[in-house]
């Protein structure tokens, strides 16, 4: 496994390699989500590429960018371990040097929801995302269900700038007691810790009341509410279009749950797929 | 020759073909400016693309759209003449379909001159290009020294979105009284046509006025003024640095004196470099 640190050792490294080339964009402090990133890209990809990079152009201004959990080099061995040849990890001012001034703007389905939390937030992925893409070149580029706005967003800069790339989405894996694997469940306490799964309960609860015939948007929200108590406080629970990420206030096509609660200082997101309704 | 209409077309008739590979990308109505850029491309390349889109997310709602000069047919015979091997001639639908919404923002080096009389404008040519580049993969892209302000913007997103392509900026071509050659040319009147040459003595006389001495940027610009008159208007005459567009008020390094002036309902633009002085 090569660890490279600039597009041109990139361009060098993978001059001729076996394709299809599979990337995973991480901000590594790496998990078993990431390791089904990589198993998956491993199993149908001739080379698999993977960066390590914590963007600060997707992080705000009051955000987590400087406490953002860093492993390097015990990222370095789950990456060994699972397969990868190649590590881009470039330096932030590699990425942004002073003179850096482009973004790209992936336009109103970054804008709801955790684009409206976060400001900036999905420029700055699509931005970082856009340049690793044309960096390694990759055939395939693997990323979490759990962060379905993300997967939104990249699908339509891949579509709209005909990056020729296809996006493979890697459902989320989660613990025992159906909490989402993040690099910030790091964050939480042993009492946080406990009430967290609060959250995929709630979205749940909104499958569950599709399922039994709700398809009242609202209806089927307030069900889930129900689940969200102290010390979950919501950000945000709805039920959007998984394409668009626009509110689907009736729930007549295939939607999707998504939901984020603060826990003290602490934001999770999470989401469950709706299953397409008669 | 092919002629292809879609990203698909573009990446299987290019699959495996010799490199260096040469982009031109143009709007078509081809003239000797850009056969001078197919000729540097043929030049220095195993295969040569061009492009042939009138774009239209660079022409602001009041422009010429509509009006822009199209020559499909002669433009294909020019670019065969000339041993372009592919022109990737997408139809705009395809290029823009109905859901399409990213958009590539170069920042503050697009801003002023060209950018503040035409808002958008350089966010629309770094989108259309961002998507050129993804479909062809040049090695170089060739585009002429006119239009200086497009080439300050597409070096920055070149750079910041690490695209790997070396942009070439082929010398102006002028008719023999010194006009530019432009599509936009075919819009004047023959007293418009022997006019027009005006604006470019105006540079000169800018050029002319450092050369002699001059460091004040202001007091150049005046000398270029005075060969400005009626039917020409001035739309903005100034000395900028050629990398950022931004103004250059003391002349102390390599610099670029730009102008655009009207005539009639026409726009026209040009740029004359200002070597570095001591």
């Amino acid at each position: 496994m090569r660890v490279v640190r600039t597009p041109a050792e990139v361009r060098a490294a993978l001059a001729g390699v076996s394709r299809p080339l599979g990337l995973v964009p991480t901000m590594g402090a790496l998990h078993a989500g990431h390791l089904a990133l990589i198993r998956r890209a491993r199993a149908e990809s001739a080379t698999v590429a993977a960066s390590v990079f914590v963007n600060p152009l997707q992080f705000g201004p009051n955000e987590d960018f400087e406490r953002y959990p860093r492993a390097f080099d015990d990222d370095l061995t789950q990456l060994r371990e699972a397969g990868v040849e190649l590590v881009y990890a470039p330096h932030v001012a590699t990425m942004y040097p002073p003179d850096f001034a482009t973004a790209v703007d992936p336009g109103p389905v970054g804008e709801r929801y955790e684009g409206a939390l976060r400001p900036g937030h999905f420029r700055g992925v699509a931005t970082v995302c856009t340049k690793l893409f044309a960096t390694v070149t990759p055939d395939r580029a693997y990323f979490g269900a759990k962060d379905a706005q993300q997967v939104a967003v990249l699908r339509r800069i891949v579509a709209d700038l005909d990056l020729g790339i296809e996006l493979i989405v890697v459902p989320t894996v989660r613990e025992p007691d159906g909490l989402a694997l993040s690099s910030r469940n790091a964050y939480l306490d042993a009492d946080q810790r406990a009430a967290a799964p609060a959250l995929h309960r709630a979205l749940d609860a909104i499958v569950a009341a599709v399922r039994s015939g709700e398809r009242d948007a609202q209806r089927a929200v307030e069900r889930g509410r129900a689940e969200l108590r102290s010390p979950l406080r919501e950000a945000y629970l709805d039920v959007v279009d998984p394409r668009t990420f626009a509110p689907a206030p009736e729930i007549r096509a295939p939607a999707l749950a998504i939901g984020s609660a603060w826990i003290g200082t602490t934001r999770l997101i999470d989401n469950e797929p709706i299953e397409a309704t008669a």
